[in-house]
């Protein structure tokens, strides 16, 4: 299914004059306080967040998983599925693909309907977390970070394939999330798994292309309940420097201990011009994998200011890899990311409109009740007519999930592939 | 220093036009969408939550406290204090005392002065977790749940006695909050301790005037650092009940262990009949006390949702009492009230913006997605011109902090008290 | 394979004498100070934990399960595993089985088999959270507290099901655990996904024999991860409150938010003769199912000393379900269920050990220092030959683990099952 | 007071039997399995902790303080104390000044005294959290970190005077603890005041004698509650490496995230060589400064282990700067000191059982069963019969704490000090 941008202009008629009338008023009020409104829709419609290639089916749990109806089971119609989304949002132009649930067949045609879609493929993903069938070694206990020398060398050649078949695509960078730790007390002897690890993406980076990045992630916690090898940003940030300057830390929201201040972490890796790409997601408890502002929005948007000030400020930090990495257990997983897709929006036009200079004078003059006010201005102020006007100017829904429920898309994606399909790699 | 209508209306002059222009602009979108806006603002007009008197000087930690100018030091003036917040706001129309910090000397005046203010007493507190000189009886290890009868029978006396000074001025709860509990294992026996403060509450509740209620709050930890003798909201009810109809659980929202869902405990005592009282602030961490909704607005929304609607369908619940509790260690500690009054409303105004029936429909569907539509609509509205529009009703500030600053109540205050003045009990 | 008593003497045989030598010097250290020796072992003797029979084969996370050889793929089969535990142990004497996944063909047949191996048949557990084949209705969206009736009644016939089974085979409780919740704000109303779960419970509670027991499981979050209906003790104790005489809470130690005091809440439980039963595992970071007594052994200790107070002081609580729920996602199940029982034996035995009387007179003193170090000294003590000689009182193993490998168990059991065996559920 | 060996050898004289018979069974066995106990002796006597001279008196909580008998009010009666600390258990052979709590005003008499006791001076801290007295500058919005100069130059020469102070006491390093950071979003520029930091501590680090250290310690939060500048180990190592080869990471075991993997902390920085200190306590909350060991004593020893690993692997690493860091609410302070003195030995002691060429052939083999039961084993150990002889062979006490009652020191130190006194800086 393709929705054309005649699909989605019919469906905005009836929602126009109420959009063009609220947007007037806004961007008239925010014009007045001296906001330039056109530079801010700009930014707006500029920003594109990658869907990762195993978002458009449903997740689950350790304790089961519930599918929904007319899945994706091919990487064309996934290509399709992030079509449909960036249709209607505008904001939905890369695709991230997780090896090798998404080996192409025949890269030749999957290039031109990305490129007939506007789709760009964004950072590539491999996995050294589960074995793949027939595969020789097992990552049972760990993969660059094994004792073995066998399964490391497994590990770095799988990731070396990533490269290669990313670069055919046009991919620049490799995201590198390890599950390597262990579970109990003893089982691993941190240095050398840190050092095996090092020594691992050393050997990584030196297959890497001159103009790609490899993306280093960090996570506490999950799978292995004991120790991680890469548990935080200081980790990642060492081993990215272990490996040199294309190397970067790669901050995934929901992969931090209970009250971390991530926006903080994410200040100081742009300080040192390495942060290098951004997962986004939201949770409660730990890595929840859930719908992106939907649990802690304020929080998203205080990240949002570190970044929009570490852009504007910070050119010893490279262009950011953003991308949704979220499970859908429980909704359609295409109106989730329209879901998600939205937050993000909201939460990086909120902070555009922090007034940087006003808030440095504040912090200068220690007047903590006014940075306080500066930011909850931002903030409290209703952006969605802006979101909506940003996606108008280049074709998007001015609602995208009501077009999407409109223009019964789930039902037409049930039609062409049945019911019961089940995305790889799920 | 007083606050007449006058000055504020004086001042609120240069943002009038401003203001009525956003408001209409508001208030037709949300009639077109089906809200009775008049209702709502009598809603948020009628909302009035108590200041603690320890609220009004400069709070601390343990490593140190900086103090602030022009703090209030006696129960006059902290009186007075309230007094302008509620000029300004008109939503803090009621005062807590702490004793023993704040007993009157003269009841009459006290009380003739806070009619004058428009300010009620709301619940009293006492304080059984420090020992006042001169007294007989130590609460190093513990108050109500001691395992001496003397000092049980102290700390029952003291909230006898804090029910008496709250009968002369009008109030009508009792708010026990207790620091037992113990530091190290083994210290406490957890039964012992539990049916001490069980039976120490039965005997205060024995003292209650009739149309009083005994409101019993809990808290994991601090200043106890391995158990606490009321450690959460089951251990709290569990009290309430072996007292009586009258005793009821209070809720501080800063008192959970990480990641807690308070909104379903809240829901689920409204349920029970069993929600007394809610003590608002803001926290990253533990009990940190910051300024309500400087944190985790949506957290906060999330919660007057259930207080929403447990107000609106949960008659077997009592009314309850509001009260803000936070600590100010850095900011003025008047203008880290406004901001904590405006954070409430805002979540109280978009909580009645959700349409509880659309959300049942949605809900009795299971349409998942559209559940978080409608919450995350209500909470994406900017309400600001509502709130100052309910205030503007009964005389308040447009913008309560801006008045506060172009009225220069700090430096007033400071002009008739000195600067180095410091609020009893800090 | 089954293990004989002649098996385990004759591997017995070389550390003899070593075992007896300290045990001697063990014994005599403990006489002189005032312990009976022979009363600690009789009852370490008598204490009997279920393992589950989910928990006999290797388990997995969201990201990837590493199966293991020689699992066992019948009801038969896992029996056959819990009396070779039993056998080395002495201490696992009983099985709880998981319905729909271990359903007997022939119910005669498996109760002789388990009566040969000296098992009997523990509290039956019901799965509502998972969608069999051919369910007519769904899960995904909740079961007991499912907002459809139709639904929720399929859950409690489910449960009435269980009971049936359970009834055929001698067990005398049924443990419920709900994943019910939701995952995102709005989602569940919460006060009728309460109403709605109360009323299933005493449905199903209307179904339980005489002699029966229902066991209510609490949790805070997973696989939901915003909420769940049954969030912690205080929600469980009401719920089998609403019940009746037969329904108690069961702590899972996985199943809290973090730093929890569970020790406390176990120990309240049994004040009010509410504690029903208890899961057995280790955790650092969420519900990690972990070996018993991995990461916190002396929490652990804590724990088993409110346990050992409770079963000796309160009455009114009733003979608790001990079952160990752990999850083997990286070693041999039944070496890791050895350790699980070796380490619950070690912290039964050092709460043995604590001097009650000694502690009662330290606590009614404020004797902080002193109540620290009689908790100390007896977790301080090396009960290693204590428990070995528990063991051989019965016939069991002096070192469990060794004798397991000494014997060549699992090869045994890969060489009559198979390598790539997969254990029914998982 | 001056508690002499022939108080101490005679208050042995009692268990010296029994400690001997303990003692020999304990060293054959360990000899039998293949440790030279001589050796482990040798390691556990010439271990040395510092005991901070602030933690000498009762400390207290945000809520209050309760003041204990005999405090030292002058840093004569605070060195008086360590001495007899030290003399009790041979392991507090030093002393670790805060400054501006204990400036000495006779050095001269301070090092006599302090040879006398054979007490050396280890680490000086600084103190910027607090405003002193008649200070220019306040230290209310950061000291190292602020944005004006003038209270950064302040905080900076603060930190020369004390290394000037240390210096004449023969102290060889520096520990700079910042209470910097900030309470609410917006407050501070994350970048401009790590970046000052960076530039205060290179000032600071210029002024350090040739062989000086410089500990930087890290803390998530608490006196702010938003963000602290100097965040987790990244941030501090970050600034240590800015500063040169004498700066080094200080790891408190109270400053951290809930769930954090300390050890493998510890072990990475180790591996760097960037490991400067250490700060024991224990908690179950946050920064809750309780006695070593009471809480989580398996996770002090996996801490144990990773530094006896470090200390015999990685030479790369300097000596560390031991010291007890904890805060004494409820407890006598010497006698929580002396349960602080045990469980740190314990630790250590059971760290030096751990076969660590057996624990390396079974990680090399993925045999996580054996991993584990290497750890507990050593762990398992009843090693008390260890510490009695190491602290015998110096002239220590069998049992510091029945020493301490049994000669009646707190009773000698009120009588010399009068009952009221308090501690400086308390």
């Amino acid at each position: 299914m393709k929705l054309t941008e005649q699909h989605i202009e019919d469906d905005n008629k009836k929602s126009l004059a109420s959009q063009n009338n609220s947007y007037n008023f806004l961007a008239d009020s925010l014009t007045s306080k001296g906001h330039n409104v056109d530079a801010i829709l700009s930014k707006l419609s500029e920003f594109q967040v990658a869907v990762p290639s195993w978002a458009l089916g449903a997740g689950g749990t350790r304790f089961g998983r519930f599918s929904f109806y007319g899945e994706p089971s091919t990487l064309q119609e996934k290509i399709e599925d992030v079509g449909i989304l960036h249709a209607l949002t505008q904001t939905a132009g890369a695709v991230s693909l997780h090896i090798p649930w998404d080996i192409p067949t025949d890269y030749k045609a999957i290039k031109e309907q990305a490129d007939a879609l506007h789709i760009k493929f964004d950072s590539v993903n491999s996995n050294t977390f589960q074995d793949q069938k027939n595969a020789k070694e097992s990552y049972k206990f760990g993969s660059l970070s094994n004792t073995s020398k066998a399964v490391r060398d497994q590990a770095i050649q799988h990731n070396l394939d990533v490269i290669n078949i990313g670069d055919k695509l046009g991919s620049k960078s490799l995201t590198v999330w390890l599950a390597d730790g262990s579970s109990f007390p003893g089982q691993n002897n941190f240095q050398t798994a840190f050092q095996n690890t090092q020594n691992s993406l050393i050997d990584i980076y030196a297959g890497l292309p001159e103009d790609w990045k490899l993306l280093i992630e960090y996570k506490p916690y999950e799978p292995n309940f004991y120790s991680t090898v890469i548990q935080d940003w200081g980790a990642s940030l060492m081993l990215a420097n272990g490996c040199g300057d294309k190397a970067f830390t790669l901050v995934d929201l929901g992969h931090h201990l209970p009250n971390s201040n991530i926006e903080q972490i994410v200040s100081i890796l742009m300080l040192k011009g390495k942060l290098g790409g951004f997962h986004f997601n939201d949770s409660k408890y730990g890595d929840d994998d859930l719908t992106v502002g939907s649990i802690k929005p304020y929080a998203l948007f205080l990240i949002f200011n570190e970044l929009v000030y570490g852009m504007e400020s910070n050119p010893q930090n490279p262009d950011l890899a953003w991308m949704i990495d979220a499970s859908h257990n429980i909704k359609d997983p295409l109106e989730d990311l329209l879901q998600s897709l939205e937050a993000i929006q909201e939460a990086y036009a909120k902070a555009l409109l922090v007034d940087q200079k006003e808030l440095r004078t504040a912090q200068l003059e220690n007047d903590v009740t006014k940075c306080q006010e500066i930011l909850q201005n931002a903030f409290r102020t209703d952006v969605r007519p802006l979101l909506a006007a940003a996606r108008l100017k280049n074709g998007g829904a001015i609602n995208p999930i009501q077009s999407y429920r409109n223009l019964a898309v789930r039902e037409t994606l049930i039609k062409e592939r049945g019911k019961h399909t089940i995305a790889t790699g799920l």
